[in-house]
């Protein structure tokens, strides 16, 4: 069994998930935000500064933000590749606007009845990975 | 279409793979996680300090690091969810010895001709999400 890679159309319907939470985050659509992570209790994100499990977690630090908090940031890598008709991953590169900062961002979508939808997530910095350090 | 989640002799196949991976690491064990990462040009590998595009760059990576440099690490929390019978994610929060950081290692694992292996992996520490140090 080998699932197929990067079939254009399953590549596409991923691509265009991608960019729909991204522009979500760069407009604060909670709504649309929450509704991209899978809806169960499985669901994962770890975020810059948090660990959150399940989507109930997720959903409540969304709400818990300063509604004044945009994420503004630009895309400098997007890397989508599919597997099968029914999963995908999404990982980009960015920069907040103002920030030197290089941020990764790593996805895995599932197709779920209700579309493609978030599984896991985890959003980091680029750090300093020297052992000693670490 | 909707994938069954958690059969229990697929967490298990990819839990023992994630306790594979695991084991080499602590063990420099450079063969073995080269081996656990697909073998592709799409894989791709968000380390603490780097970002790799593709087998070839994960694999120079690991076999240009010093070889005496040992990822020693405690295991704090494990989260393995499977999708089916081809596909699971297996996060876990981490800490090195002798550090106080926090660390998070997201895997998604994919069934190969070859067995469990790894599609995209992020790794990275905890940091301070105050948008205005981001």
């Amino acid at each position: 069994m080998t699932l197929e890679i990067n079939i254009p159309e399953i590549v596409q319907e991923v691509t265009t998930a991608f960019h729909r939470y991204e522009a979500a985050l760069n407009s604060n659509d909670v709504a649309t935000l929450d509704a991209l992570f899978w809806d169960s209790p499985h669901t994962l994100r770890y975020g810059i500064g948090e660990q959150l499990y399940g989507h109930d977690q997720i959903a409540a630090f969304r709400s818990g933000r300063d509604p004044k908090f945009v994420v503004d940031r630009e895309l400098l890598r997007l890397w989508v590749v599919t597997y099968g008709r029914d999963f995908g991953t999404a990982n980009c590169e960015f920069r907040r606007h103002g920030s030197q900062r290089l941020g990764r961002q790593s996805h895995t979508w599932m197709r779920t009845a209700n579309g493609w939808r978030i599984v896991a997530a985890h959003v980091s910095f680029q750090g300093d990975a020297t052992p000693m350090k670490a």
